[in-house]
């Protein structure tokens, strides 16, 4: 496992970067627990995940998140996932409208109510925002 | 049904405006195709999917198609659409790398197995459009 | 927009009527919470799926309302619009009975996990029904 | 197992009946490729999902396969057993008509990929079945 | 129905036997909670899930629960049954790095999202066990 | 990249070892093919579904495929990686029985016609295998 982890004894830096511009501020907090649940798993997130995927050149982070969004709205059943990348969507700048937007355009693709639960999690992370006073 | 047609005895105008810019010269093949399979269903997807979802303001053709190719490719079971959006992904300027990308990605959200299909299904239609001389 | 709208102003006539038809005295209840979360998408649930879907004369409301239970089961993914179903379907006819067969068979299509769910999400609705003296 | 069968060393009674009545002429041959592939889950086959759930009294078969080919549709990656449901559906009353309908609805729940998948399945067998003479 | 009881009046013998294996103490409860819920589909539980197909000898009980977590960690959609198969899995010898062990390899197959919330459902089980002073 | 190869120039040891041990004689086609639909992907194949998932002590080369073979059959929609792993299980010693005893074991997990599909598989491998005199 060592060859993969660039940051002796630490995260993966490439990986923990590019976590952090998706992640912002909760970063910390997020990896943290994460790390609590499952070491493992934590560092794969950031080596695989963020240090190989989000790392490649190919697509902006704002693209990136595009995508995950779609991804996890179209599969219905990863909400804590669904939310989070709610919240690095607007991190990276993809708007509140253009999130609505991708919701509202999934009713085509997966179905109303696919399209209804993405709508109830982007309000509900909308208003969180709202209320910390955040994007 | 007639108030969701704006062209007598046609299609709805606004859609197949929209169907044609993403899906180029192949649109009046598609399209006579499905109408012979389903006529309701051929203009649900002009008047609803093209007509409405894709009209709208909020997100570029180029962004839709990445959320739509994002979407196919973690359903898993649709393939024909699949292959059918990736020609369309290309006929609004998303280039064969970023579909390569947003299929990498895809690995890390819906698994390889969904990634390796959606990468198949690439290569095919880039050789189609190669055999054609197309993009 | 306005081609789709008879109403003006105001909801899609045809699938408002077909709208209450579904969620009975809930209805306005319903409607007004999914405009506050989208218009947009509020919209079009009334202008394309009762609008146009459920207002087709091929098959009747309590078929639809089948049609519909036996598809949110199946994606497994989509609880609350299963649980806004159930009432629907006991709404237009659909009795308990057959609202707990449609469940049972499903173990043979989708699995016992998904029937499971299927099934508590119908004593749920059938228990806040009981508490509210309807059906 | 013995106490399952009803038929001894044959195919349970009540679930054959019920096959039968479902997938009609093509019984024999379907239920013979079936045991060929598996002997065993050829027998649950017809002792639980046709001996019990199928022969249960609460839904007429008419429903039975409208509920099934709802849940076809909704998985997208069935369509061996969504074709062969599709026949079914003919053989106990359900109409062209009606089966064209369902899958239209799935639009609105499932999305558009899997109500034209969904069409497409139908329109082979109807062909299948204009060729053959039937229904 | 009767055939397949082997218990009058009662519960499938084989099948409840079975189900003992895999939900140790907290069977009687766990069964006498679905009886409540529906007493035909807790019968097929016992009948066919437990007495038939947990009740074939090609695999043991081990490899059954590990078998049914991959399932119902790929489906996403299931957590309460997921919570209960890991309860299961610890009854019938599988150890919590194994469970984990098999969450982790989803990230490959179903991904990070799925791999994610099956941990988060696994550590859920173990504090709950810990409190009780279980496994 | 190169700190996650430990095969200068070539492919990730580790990651390569495991996947001949599951994939065998056909490692190098398989590969091959792989790397030219996209190097990248194949890459991340290796390094980390193999060189990382599949190279973790907790669980043996015969219990991640039969965890592979599970997820594959819920899935679906990834028919060509079901083979693939149904060879793989077969290579690393898990027998024809206890692969149907999987596909029997998911009809009351994921549904019938997911076992179906599954055993259907399963019987194109065997025979593919039988003419090639393998297993």
């Amino acid at each position: 496992m060592e060859a993969m982890t660039e940051n002796e004894g630490g995260r993966d830096k490439r990986g923990w970067e590019r976590f952090r511009e998706v992640n912002g501020e909760a970063s910390e907090k997020i990896m943290q627990s994460l790390e609590a649940i499952s070491p493992d798993l934590a560092r794969y997130v950031l080596e695989f995940a963020y240090g190989k995927v989000y790392d490649r050149p190919g697509l902006d982070m704002r693209t990136r998140e595009i995508v995950a969004l779609s991804a996890l709205v179209t599969m219905g059943s990863a909400t804590p996932q669904l939310k989070s990348h709610i919240h690095g969507a607007l991190n990276v700048g993809v708007t509140r409208e253009e999130i609505m937007e991708i919701m509202i355009q999934m009713a085509a693709y997966a179905g109303f109510p696919a399209a209804l639960n993405g709508i109830t999690a982007a309000r509900d992370v909308f208003e969180a925002c709202d209320r910390m006073g955040e994007s």
